[in-house]
């Protein structure tokens, strides 16, 4: 199949990537941004180009991968044509496309992605949504040689899906990066956590995260909680750690 | 090596059954809650007390895990003897054994443990003191069968450590529990989630958690964050949203 990737970030350039691996054939790259655009150009052996007008009306596939604030605004400004209109944002309406494709729908691989980690794909959920019974066929078949975990979802549960997605990821590596600084300061280097944070996750594969809740706030343990308050050293620190220890709390009554 | 082990809990039990494996042998069990040190004493096929007043003085190896709150209580009630004293609390100093026994120390490991998931314990690290040199290398001794991962840490350290444990385990796990709850509102399983919970852990291998941040706040996209504190149900959940979008954000600057 014939993909255009509109947007050259994290998630274009990983998907790109399995696309062309998949044996789909990347006909272009659209960035605003030239350096990107060039880019991940290179990366998958295509032409790109910095300009809308420019873009090929000639794919099957046309892939948004694109800031959510940019996304409709794009959408709007390119020229109809036949192709299948596509995009991977998690809390995006299938229905930004009214009006502008005819054929449209939704692929939102649900990882995190960054440009230089390449992620194994065969085991990432995607969850897709398509304005046609054909194109949702088209769809699963074009992630057939991707993974092996496609999950038919509606924007409205996509969207709280995402949302959930933003904890388990975002907020948890932000708990890693607190980690780090407090270690930081203390000049013990971040890997000796690493054994700790894979037995967290691994946890939650056998334990519901209800049950494997360990730790000083669980128990209600004052002493701990206030001993650690008093070692956070600014005001933000102190108030993540009491916010959420009280929320763990809360939720363990 | 003797050991006697005071306390029954998640630590004394997966310690317990570590020691054991490695040959050690388990003299007593004590715990105030009589279940507790009978289910363990099981396990370990060893006798088990309620009464601190019957623990065996011939031990070599006195191995505290008690809750913080009564592990000072505990110690200062026992009879001295010429045994090893050692406790495994992440934030409590070693000192608190001073004027109680002759030889003591600390043996922390830094994991999550729960009584009913078995762990591997040759990727725990073990933050070990103790207040002899000879003492010192007898720890190490100890655990040449159980870990490889052995670091010798003064208390005033080991408290930052446990405080960015804290972090690192205990908040991440809440972090899926609040991802769980949304996603049971959907209807939809937590499941579903395990392979990004399982990316983000993996990525801090590769990469700080600094650079592995991902997400609408590193972005600073408002459209996605007003979007999603606009779906979230309490005031508790809005304020977590918002305050580690907030310090993501601040991080990211």
């Amino acid at each position: 199949m014939n993909v255009v990737l509109v947007g050259a970030g994290n998630v274009a350039t990983q998907l790109g990537m399995a696309l062309k691996n998949a044996g789909h054939e990347i006909m272009q790259v659209y960035s605003r941004t030239g350096e990107s655009a060039a880019a991940l150009a290179e990366k998958l052996e295509c032409p790109y180009t910095v300009r809308l007008d420019e873009l090929s009306d000639k794919a099957e596939l046309y892939l948004f991968s694109l800031k959510d604030a940019v996304l409709p605004d794009v959408v709007a400004s390119m020229k109809p044509n036949g192709g299948l209109w596509v995009h991977t944002a998690g809390s995006m309406p299938m229905n930004l496309f009214k009006g502008y494709a005819r054929r449209y729908g939704v692929l939102y691989p649900m990882q995190t992605f960054s440009k230089i980690r390449a992620v194994d794909f065969r085991s990432i959920p995607f969850f897709i949504e398509a304005n046609g019974e054909e194109d949702m066929m088209l769809l699963k078949q074009i992630l057939r040689g991707i993974t092996e975990k496609v999950y038919v979802l509606p924007s409205e549960k996509r969207k709280y899906l995402h949302l959930a997605a933003v904890f388990a990821c975002n907020f948890t590596n932000h708990m890693y990066r607190l980690s780090e600084k407090l270690l930081e300061e203390e000049g013990i280097p971040f890997e000796v956590m690493l054994p700790l944070i894979d037995e967290t996750a691994a946890k939650v594969h056998e334990l519901s995260p209800a049950k494997a809740q360990t730790g000083p706030a669980v128990r209600y343990d004052l002493n701990v909680i206030d001993r650690h308050l008093s070692m956070l050293k600014t005001e933000r620190f102190k108030e993540i750690y009491r916010l959420l220890s009280e929320n763990i709390h809360e939720e363990a009554k």
